[in-house]
């Protein structure tokens, strides 16, 4: 990490930070798309929420648990589990001075997975559509994280 | 982001680590928050768990969902899922070279609707008042992720 | 904070990354070990996932609810209720300038008490083990802040 000074001004450190903001975004639009779930379906976690939708009924009917909202919470979930590590160890491996055509490969291919795994996850597609993307995702971060400890080691 | 190295030692360098630090801290409070209503109501998770409590009696009786800890556990998903990408995105927000009033305006706001967010989730106030909060304070990250992008685009 | 562009580039930063980097690696390893309990118990959430399994019988009974999965699942979430605030402030804390010694006992206990926590919590070893390792980790992190707070406040 030597010439991580420098990398800071890089190529590579705009690559990553246009990535990662990108796959963040992403990962914030499932909060938007379960408020919309749960909006149409009118299934709500809490009672003081039903009253974003109708204030006259017997409320607490609203307050139950929905097949779809759960789906998209769930792949909201499994974002934060492999979006995050891959901010954290991309970081940091950007500051190790990688060549930026295997940048630009690690953050590409990170960042399409992903893609593919919400749209995989949010209309059912049928496996291992789910699978292999999610595998290829934990596998590019992976092999930052390979070149990190390899670089930068020092426990 | 040419002037990053410059940036990192400046005012709007210091001012994210200290907001970025305050929000974090509240996020951890959370876990406390739960372990604290997990003793009181006496609702646990896992068996082994229980004997935190009392071990005389009967302890599978407090394995069990209580409406107050899974409030104040949702209460701290939400931030999971809100105050990391603010966390990430302002950190490369941050290097961008915002004016420092400009990035004052975002942190503060950004962390002030997170503690309205809190206290109107765990006290349960009637809506709109969580959803503004919550609304808020994407709009914030939002706006920073804006000025990532239009500054550091790199694809 | 005014050593910062020294800082990235010393031991302390490379402690950091080393620390970080496993530690979010021993994180994501739980995505595996919840995907290993789905396939051998058989428990899935989505009715897509059943096929990875076995395709002839009736699938619908595969969606269910397994304690052991659910168990992987709690320590998975914890990581991420308390990981990702230790590399937040661990990164802003890095950049303080801390004394390595300082630097590399924050960090060895951390990642140490979060080993001990994830083997407490999957094979179920009697509190106050995963208690302690979950405080301990809280307090490290807390330790961490204090110094971010009291080198770089900035309201």
């Amino acid at each position: 990490m030597a010439e991580v000074v420098h990398m800071i001004d890089s190529d590579v450190f705009l690559a990553f930070s246009t990535y990662a903001t990108i796959v963040v975004l992403k990962m914030m639009l499932m909060s938007l798309m379960t408020a919309y779930f749960r909006m149409t379906k009118q299934a709500f976690s809490n009672l003081e929420d039903t009253n974003l939708v109708k204030a006259t009924e017997d409320r607490k009917k609203f307050v139950r648990v929905d097949p779809d909202v759960e789906r998209v919470r769930r792949c909201h979930l499994n974002d934060l589990e492999n979006i995050i590590p891959f901010v954290v160890i991309g970081l940091l491996y950007a500051l190790t001075g990688p060549d930026l055509s295997m940048a630009l490969l690690h953050f590409r291919v990170f960042v399409g997975s992903r893609f593919v795994h919400t749209v995989a996850y949010v209309m059912a597609v049928p496996q291992p559509t789910r699978a292999l993307a999610f595998g290829i995702g934990l596998f590019t971060t992976f092999s930052m994280a390979y070149r990190v400890l390899t670089t930068a080691l020092f426990l």
